[in-house]
């Protein structure tokens, strides 16, 4: 028997079926002799449905009173689903965030939890019901009810578990579990038993969006272990998102994750001083444009190449500020491009193995594809592609890494 | 400058325009300076979709968890208001009915209000805020979401005024205050300027349903002064409902209620010995039929006449239960008639001047209007005659008392 904290999302709730469907299923943890408390989010549609009639009131609406109207939308899906759990005789009890002490500053729209009172929720689970928390909202020291902001309902799930010392958290999704890489790319993608969070957080900032950033974030950080499962296919165990790297799989790399929303500026012949890549990426910054990339190599002749990447949508801006600001700095040139992709390789294994980014390298080689721009981390390498070579390059990786084979044990 | 409890029921609120002009309206109260707080109901329809969804969960839905849905209803209200009172530069804060510690009994889906701790509210009001609560909700002692069932908010609104010590507590509706009778029926009806809370409480219950009885009884006894006014009319100032008998109008009667929907029952011939009326009206009681004037005469010969009224959709059920009742009984006879209305004038004035019952006997009579039953209170005197004698008696007795003329101050 374990404590486990499962999450819905929008879609599993999106209908009184559906919620009939998570009950069933929630039902069944308790029937296998767990202690359930259960996390949901809104009803598909009805966060913008709330939204539609704010922007009615008034176009900007933001702050207190909109946490006040989006925080409903949570409290109809616990109300609906702890109906539907009595009346299949698993008893329930439902709680708004405010009603179970999730405690968050004061930052409306986008509030962090501070602290969660654990001790009505185990008072229900000693008394045999299954607890169903309203995710996504929490409340200030003053009592005003907060939002966490979208996706704020996993890093609910997350943070529960953490005050109640839970098992596991079960976060149920409209995938079965974290794949080696997108499934659509290369059809021979495998499902993943166990990945580490490190792994987990350099896949969903690569674009593999399974989980909220700062979900996994906050279940690294107490040492939550985390499941991915999907809550329309029966059976299957999903991902275990954990810390545990000593009882990993032992292979290399775990997965590789892609970015097609990728664009290119290049500033050559800079010259070599201190204060350059922050003259250039200061005014970027001030524009609100948000860098990914950022390569600089080692200067000749006193002066420098200077590589970064943005969001394709901010390309045409970028090489705008760019540019002037090359020309003040008496850089030789601005080039740019906007059809480049990110690949990356990703695995807590690189770590103690050598040779892992020659071998990347001679993969995209033996299909002629030319590498733009390299950058590694200690547990990810990224190259810099032109956009055709996408598929082509994520294939040869998949291959070379023998990642449609699971590792043995 | 006052404190004012204002509420706007369902259908003032029931689009984003309507709640738009509720916030002018607030906004202008604001600006003559008076002090605001604003109760308000879920929008028109919103909790019949709300109860929808409960019932596609369970048909029988109740309890704590349908609170925690319907709740949700008057929820969305304060935000959309709070918003639109803020964008049209008035400050505004909302309140579900837990955070302004709106407590109850426990009683889901029907609770009574225990108490009100109205300091944050004046802590809000002091910092010049608008304060808008939402109405029909409260939370029991152990922070369980309750209801106080249809029509609550009128009690909401009351009760807060009563807790803060409001000066009035305005009661916005689809009517623009309290008529000497139906204007359907009456053309020349009048709106009245002030009622007693006792009259109101006749009239309200004798079918002119511009208030919940509760939320009357309510004021009543907490000496809030209420007064019912137009959502949809400007500048009208409604019917102030008051305990302040002394400064009344000096009609005779304020009113002439009625109602379409009783039945008659009569037994004739009952042995006139103790029991009897229990052993014919307990098995009524017992089926849940609601018995509304109940009539018995002075015996003759051993015997004595029995009649009372029901609403007229009970009628055959409780002609069934009679008609056995009166056979063990022994009663000669057992008689009805499903149509047939009861016709009420009320005032207090009536308490201190003889000669209205002979005046209203004597009005119907002149029109050929037979009389079937008498019943009297305090400041009420119902008569029941044959349905087709509605409007002519009510037209008789709204000239006999000369109702269209505002009496003299």
């Amino acid at each position: 028997m374990a404590l486990i904290v499962q999450k819905y999302g929008g879609t599993s709730v999106g209908s009184v079926e559906r919620i009939q469907h998570v009950a069933d299923r929630v039902s069944q943890s308790r029937r296998q002799g767990h202690d359930v408390v259960v996390v949901v989010s809104a009803m598909s549609g009805e966060t913008d449905r709330l939204l539609g009639l704010a922007r009615g009131i008034r176009s900007d609406a933001d702050g207190r009173e909109l946490d006040v109207l989006l925080s409903t939308g949570e409290q109809v899906t616990i109300a609906l689903l702890s109906m539907a759990l009595e009346s299949k005789g698993c008893p329930a009890r439902s709680y708004t965030g405010a009603q179970v002490h999730i405690r968050t500053d004061s930052a409306h729209n986008k509030a962090r939890i501070q602290e969660i009172d654990g001790a009505r929720v185990r008072r229900d689970l000693a008394d045999g019901k299954v607890v169903v928390v309203a995710g996504f909202q929490g409340v200030d020291e003053s009592g005003n009810i907060t939002t966490l902001g979208r996706g704020g309902s996993d890093t609910t799930a997350v943070a529960l578990a953490a005050a109640l010392k839970a098992d596991e958290c079960q976060i149920f999704t409209d995938v079965d579990g974290v794949y080696t890489t997108d499934p659509r790319v290369v059809p021979q993608a495998r499902r993943l038993e166990r990945i580490t969070f490190e792994e987990m957080l350099e896949m969903a900032s690569l674009g593999s969006k399974v989980l909220q950033i700062r979900a996994v974030e906050f279940a690294g950080k107490y040492n939550v272990p985390l499941r991915v499962l999907s809550s329309f296919q029966e059976g299957g165990d999903g991902t275990l998102i954990t810390f545990e790297e000593g009882s990993m799989e032992q292979a290399l790399i775990s997965g590789i994750a892609f970015n097609q929303n990728e664009a290119q500026l290049t500033v050559t012949g800079v010259p070599d001083q201190p204060g350059v890549a922050y003259r250039i990426l200061g005014a970027v910054a001030q524009a609100n444009i948000e860098v990914d990339m950022i390569v600089q190599n080692v200067g000749a002749d006193g002066t420098t190449d200077f590589t970064f990447t943005v969001h394709r949508n901010d390309f045409d801006k970028a090489m705008g500020i760019v540019s002037a600001r090359a020309e003040e700095l008496g850089a030789r040139e601005v080039s740019g491009d906007p059809k480049i992709v990110k690949i990356s390789i990703v695995g807590v294994g690189m770590r103690s193995h050598a040779g892992i980014a020659s071998k990347m390298f001679e993969a995209l080689a033996a299909e002629g594809i030319n590498i733009r721009m390299i950058s590694t981390s200690e547990i990810k390498i990224s190259v810099v592609v032109d956009e055709k070579y996408l598929e082509l390059g994520v294939r040869a990786l998949h291959d070379a890494f023998e990642l449609e084979r699971a590792p043995a044990a």
